[in-house]
Order: C-alpha cells, then sequence, then structure tokens
C-alpha cells in the first residue's frame, strides 16, 4: 500500500487547537480558532475541553456544524489516578462528562492522558508507586469502557513520552498501551485504541512493530508536531514538523501500511515560539509544512 | 534473598565525580574530589574523562591507589556515530583510548553512552535516521569490544533515558541494550553488560523483567540519583536521592535479586542546586542519602 500524497493540499490536515492557544502569547478563543481554521478549508480540529467550556458546548457544537469540521479527537479524558476512592470517583464521573461532549461534538475519539503519580503535577508526588498508579489507570479505563461504548464513543490510549511519567501519563509506550487495549478490550472492538504521537514515540525502537502489531482497528488517532534539538522545556518547547529531528513521513507509513486513512493533527504547545506569533501565521505554517513534512 | 543494608554505613557508595565537578559554582579538580572522598571513607568514585586529562592519567592513578580507592566504572566511552568513515574512525580510535585509561585506572568497567544523531548535540542532525544510528552503535560497540577484550575491560552500555535520543544515546531501554549484548556477546562472557541508571530507567514499565533477564553477569553499574516533579532542565536539573519520585530502594532489589553486589553510584549533574553547594557538604549528603533513600 502506498502512503496518501499530502503534497498538493490539506485534506488530511487536523489542528489540535492547543496549537493555536495563544496568537502573539494571548489567549485565543476556541469561536476564533474555529473561524480561521474554516477560512484556510482546515476540515478537522481538536479542540480542548477547557476551550470548550469558556465558550460554552452547545455554542461551540453548533460552530462546528455550521463549518462541517470534524473532530479528528477530543482532549481529554484521563487523569485516572488518586490517592482515595474519593479521588478515583471523582475522575470517573469527570471522564464520563467528557465522554458526553465527545458524543456531543461528534468527536472521532476521547483522547486519554491517563495520569500518573497523584500530586506530582502540582510538585509533590503522594507515593513512588507507579506499579500502583497503572493498576489505576487499566481499571479506570475499564469502567470508562463500559459507559463510553454505551454511546459509541472510541477511547484513545495516547502512550505519553517517558519523560511525562511522574506527573501526566503513566502509559508510555505503544506496546504497553497496547497491552492494556488487549486486557481491556480482546476483541479488538475498536471501541478502544490509541492515540499515537510522534513527538511522544518516536524514539522507540519497537514504534513500527507496535504499530503493526496495533492494526487499523486499534489506530484511533495520529499527531504530528517535531522533536526540536536542543529541547529547552520538558513540556511547551515542541516543533514545527520540519523544524526538528523526527522522520515523520516514514513513521506515517508504518501508520498507513496498517489502513489507517484518518487526519494527521498538529498538536504544537509551544511558549516561546508558536505562541508568540500570529495565529493565522501559524495555521498557515502547519497548511504548508503538511505538505512538505508530514 | 533480602537486600544488603545500607542504613549503617556507606561501604558501597560510590561517587560518580560529575556530582562535585564544581563546588559553589566553580570547577572541583579532580584530586581535590578524590580527597574529599577519601577523608569521608567513601571507597569508590567513577571519573570523568576530561576530568582525568586535566590532571593526567599518571597523577590520577597514582592517587586513586594511594587511597586504595575501586572505580565503580570510568565514563565514558561511546559515541559511536557519525556521517562517513573518518568519524567513526575516529570514534573507534577514541574508544580504545578510554578503554586504555579504564585499564590503567583499573575500572570495574568502560561505561558507554552510545550516540545518537550526528550532529544533534551541537543543534543540527545530520540526518533523521534513527535506525542507521543504531545500527552504526551495534557495529561500534562489536569492533571495540574485540579490543576490550584483549585487555579484560568490560564494557558497559548505559541505556539514556529517551529524552535524549537525538543528541546523546540511541539505546534507550534495558530490553534494547540487552538486545545488543545477546547479539555482541552472545555467550554471556562478562565482557558486555549494561550500566542500569535509575534516573533513565525508572519509568519503563519492563524494568523488573529486563533485570531479570539481564542477570548477574550483564548488571556492570548500578546508578542513583533522583527524577523531581517539576523537571526544569532536559539534562542538568537531576535530583538528590530521596528528593524525587523513585522508588530506589526497590529497583535496588531487583538489581540485588539478581546477585549484583557492587557499588551504588551516585550521579547527579545539577546546575542549580547540587553544584552551586559545597562539595563538602554534596558529599555529605551523598552518604546520608545513601544509607536512608537507596
Amino acid at each position: 500500500m502506498s502512503m496518501r500524497d499530502f503534497s498538493q493540499d490539506h485534506r488530511w490536515l487536523s489542528i489540535n487547537t492547543a496549537t493555536v492557544r495563544k496568537s502573539r502569547g494571548v489567549d485565543l478563543p476556541l469561536p476564533d480558532i474555529i473561524e480561521a481554521c474554516a477560512r484556510r478549508g482546515i476540515r478537522a480540529i481538536s479542540p480542548w475541553r477547557d476551550q470548550v467550556a469558556a465558550a460554552g458546548l452547545d455554542a461551540i457544537s453548533k460552530l462546528v456544524k455550521t463549518h462541517g469540521l470534524e473532530l479528528s479527537g477530543y482532549c481529554r479524558g484521563g487523569m485516572f489516578t488518586a490517592v482515595d476512592d474519593t479521588g478515583l470517583k471523582a475522575a470517573h464521573a469527570d471522564n464520563r462528562r467528557a465522554v458526553d461532549e465527545a458524543c456531543e461534538l461528534g468527536a472521532r475519539c476521547l483522547v486519554l492522558v491517563v495520569g500518573a503519580l497523584p500530586g506530582a503535577l502540582a510538585g509533590q508526588a503522594a507515593h513512588k508507586d507507579i506499579a500502583l498508579s497503572r493498576n489505576q489507570v487499566s481499571d479506570g479505563i475499564g469502567a470508562l469502557l463500559d459507559y463510553a461504548g454505551s454511546c459509541g464513543m472510541p477511547l484513545a490510549i495516547e502512550p505519553l513520552h517517558p519523560m511525562y511519567a511522574a506527573d501526566r501519563a503513566c502509559i508510555n509506550t505503544m506496546e504497553q498501551a497496547l497491552d492494556v487495549c488487549d486486557e481491556l478490550d480482546p476483541t479488538q472492538s475498536e471501541a478502544l485504541g490509541v492515540a499515537l504521537d510522534v513527538y511522544h514515540c518516536w524514539w522507540d525502537p519497537k514504534l513500527q512493530q507496535q504499530i503493526a502489531r496495533a492494526g487499523k482497528a486499534r489506530l484511533l488517532a495520529f499527531h504530528v508536531c517535531d522533536w526540536l534539538t536542543p529541547t529547552t522545556d520538558l513540556l511547551n518547547d515542541r516543533g514545527m514538523m520540519g523544524d526538528g529531528v523526527i522522520d515523520i513521513p516514514r513513521i506515517r507509513g508504518w501508520v498507513e501500511a496498517q489502513g489507517f486513512a484518518g487526519y494527521s493533527e498538529v498538536e504544537i504547545f509551544s511558549t516561546g515560539n508558536w505562541w508568540q506569533r500570529d495565529a493565522g501565521d501559524v495555521l498557515n505554517t502547519c497548511i504548508a509544512r503538511h505538505k512538505s513534512a508530514v
């Protein structure tokens, strides 16, 4: 199977709205982001819950339909770990709301950033037992899977780069994510799969093998940006496609060889560079790099 | 097998000399580091080549013998990747010199930080083909293994955290390192193994399994420090044992269950904190934390 040709148009470009969360350093409301995407013929977005909440779910739902936009994903559910039952129940309730919102918006999947050591994101981990966190994550996804299945919303586990294992996600490789999928969804019902972000997984010597293991049924989303050398911040120094060291076309080839035919979603967190630029210019650059570097 | 009791003394503490490379922000010469360690009854160090070169190999060799110090390792060989044969040959020649120095100093092993995309460490990768780099690394280790074997110096591949895959080391997990060991040294001759640093490997869901796979024959070195939340710099923000989220005793337990009975080597790079303190205070803290948090 040959790869799709992205060089002529941006039919398969999706914009994760965090990429233009700020324009010239100032917060950009989601309706403005949607309008800016629609004006450029961008066909899909992946919005964040806080941006949706700020503008109102109903308003965003209507705006998305007005412009005929697809949602390559919805960001995000997860954060399943906690120090006690109260925390676990609160996480579960919040994740059900995220599923509801994703259904209302017609998203392709709900992306799951699964959580890690409770408290670590705030600077003080409650414990050091990452195995316990991993068990809580499996339990949490399992419980959510029943709920999401009842309204037909696929769940996409996003393995995060190991540098986030302490504070954001204790699922850190495709192999580990697929082990969870196989445990919770042994029939490959397409209710559970992975969101593969090249930023998190490009380094993995088993990446090609695990993409093949995932197959079309488990590959629910494909995210792109680039790894810069040097990287000056663990969270917010992602690069534009083509500016770093990731061989994105090679990885896209592996994904498409499995039959993946969805969007390439651009997700860039960049305090010092892209968030300082004009959002329109950033979108234009995303379109250009989608053609030349993805 | 129960773990060794570290709580009573620091018999099995080794100091990687990068930990006290600076005292109050000023470079500390290796002879001063050695004297400071010896005064505190520290029995082993692991020095860096640049520190040895600055003081002179003969002088350091004599000083080490005078104090009866052991070397838990020698830092470091590696950087096997290059853009052409000239570069590959230069790397090989430099690695042979590193083996010679390690032999002269009586090190337990030569630690290998294997290299990654050539040019990336200087900010501009010459290519994006990490598979090519990995092949060059295997070839480089294979060639060096013959030379090191002739003088009996074990080579210890150090898998580095995946956040260094672009610029420092394209071997990033224990599994991957052990795959290389099995390929190049199928008889487990003890000429080739791994240096396990908890900082690089703590997040890995397969860590316990791969430590068991390594076994005593492949476990040549054990390095400790801690992962801070937040981590503010990709290279130089390592924490003192006990200040972060790594369950160090659990990992040491896995290592010792395989029969490892060597040193716990403290290796901390810390521009903003530990390198700003008095080196004597840092060594005192290493001794205390070796007892309480390792």
